[in-house]
């Protein structure tokens, strides 16, 4: 998850998540639009043969939908669509944590208990999620990379292919 | 689309239905619960290898998933998740438009001008739906071979794999 | 509920049965679009001093909503809306049943169990509908009085106010 | 807006802001269940002669309800009715922002560009809200007299009955 406009090191952090998160068999899920960390995540998993990338998009079928994204799930329900992404995702990681959409998608995802983790967090955005009460665990990370040995940790999270 | 409680015969038709899209090319999108209709025909279209289902559940996480379903979409959204199968779908297929479920996904696929496939439906419930000024084309067919040769008639339907 | 676009004859009656529900001392609640059987049965209702409408739409607060609502709820959740006003109504009430709009709403409310009335249905709605298993009851009458009397007979709808 | 367990200075605060604004003539609209800040902004509201409270319902007609709601509003859409809450009030008022429920409402709001006000936020939820850019104004007060003071500053927003 993570804002529409980004700047480009969060653009290149999540190209690197979803390559990485593809690479290693999983499925990458955004919100599927064809801009900032969305498409960024996806266009990094397809650079890797064989994986699969979903969009949740909050229009119909009639909206923009990235070339990145394999399947298209088309909500129409504006941004309450943020509520399927967070509930759909094994682990819901968060690419900046910068403007009101991806903190409503972490929020939605503490709320439901979802794993989360925010990548490159500001210290403003770890410090109010980290001090809430939560259901699901929460960490903060730096890099991609360490984004991918927390998943690796977390028991039970299905791969989409074998690696 | 189908009932979560149908006749063998209505089963067998999902099943086959599934199988043949599946080896077609084309993703099965259906309601993803391990019952019924929705069972049926991801179970078909899993026993084609390289096939691709997709699940839009009516539950949170914690809710039973066909075990047939590639890819689980949440939506804790209840029958709300109705209208993201059809928005999602890029033709609808009702298997049967027995129940309140099936014929809620019909109507709200003809509202959203969905291309609509009623399979083997009743005679009310052909007379019903046929009679209804609808943006997207409706049509009706008696078996699974007689939707595919329709899907395919629909020009730009995106394959997922080539066959 | 009913369509966008109806027979004035279809608008009658809702303005008559909104008239008379409020008069009984009821909320009506209607999908809130300034057009149709919608509007109709708010603009009946807040012909009686002290009436209470609601309206669900579709929409965000940029929508247009009828003049006729008191309380506008902005869901943003395109049709997915119909599921709210089905769940939100004591009894849901089907003036026409002549688009997919309205079929939708009937179904929905029949999978969720609501006491369901058709007001003046087609034939073929009428077949249709009463020949499907459903949790909740349905009926089909011919006059907005007719409603008015199954609604009073339905025990425990609670009134907005005394009459 | 608020937590559903909450301390009890904010339920004081949310009880006395209910009560304000029903005095001051605007409907009071919560998340409706019975408990914690939701319930006491209602109670506070229903304390005026002449008020009306809605409640937003996570659940369908099942679930529960607090007693101080008027027109329960089910949506069975689980946390997704976070999204209808705030696109339905003219101003969100925040009170706490301690957990994620609340937390997803302020983004939500700030997302949708709905004029938003935090009462008696934590010092991280002020700092963490008020440097995201946001397309609705956001303001943080320290008393339900002074959210009264900047609602009432809100040009254009609707009374339900003269005072």
């Amino acid at each position: 998850m993570g804002e529409s406009e980004a700047e480009a090191c969060l653009l290149d952090a999540a190209r690197r998540l979803g390559r990485l998160l593809a690479e290693a068999g999983w499925v990458v899920l955004t919100g599927g639009r064809p801009t900032g960390v969305m498409e960024a995540a996806c266009a990094g998993a397809k650079s890797v043969p064989g994986s699969l990338t979903i969009g949740i998009l909050p229009a119909g079928p009639e909206g923009p939908v990235s070339e990145y994204v394999d399947v298209a799930v088309f909500t129409g329900l504006g941004e309450a669509r943020n509520v399927v992404n967070v509930l759909s995702s094994d682990v819901v990681v968060a690419c900046g944590v910068q403007g009101p959409g991806t903190a409503s998608e972490v929020a939605l995802s503490l709320k439901a208990g979802r794993p989360t983790v925010l990548l490159a967090p500001t210290p403003r955005a770890a410090a109010f999620f980290s001090g809430m009460a939560a259901k699901g665990p929460l960490q903060a990370v730096e890099t991609p990379e360490a984004v991918v040995s927390l998943v690796e940790g977390q028991l039970g999270i299905p791969r989409w292919r074998a690696v």
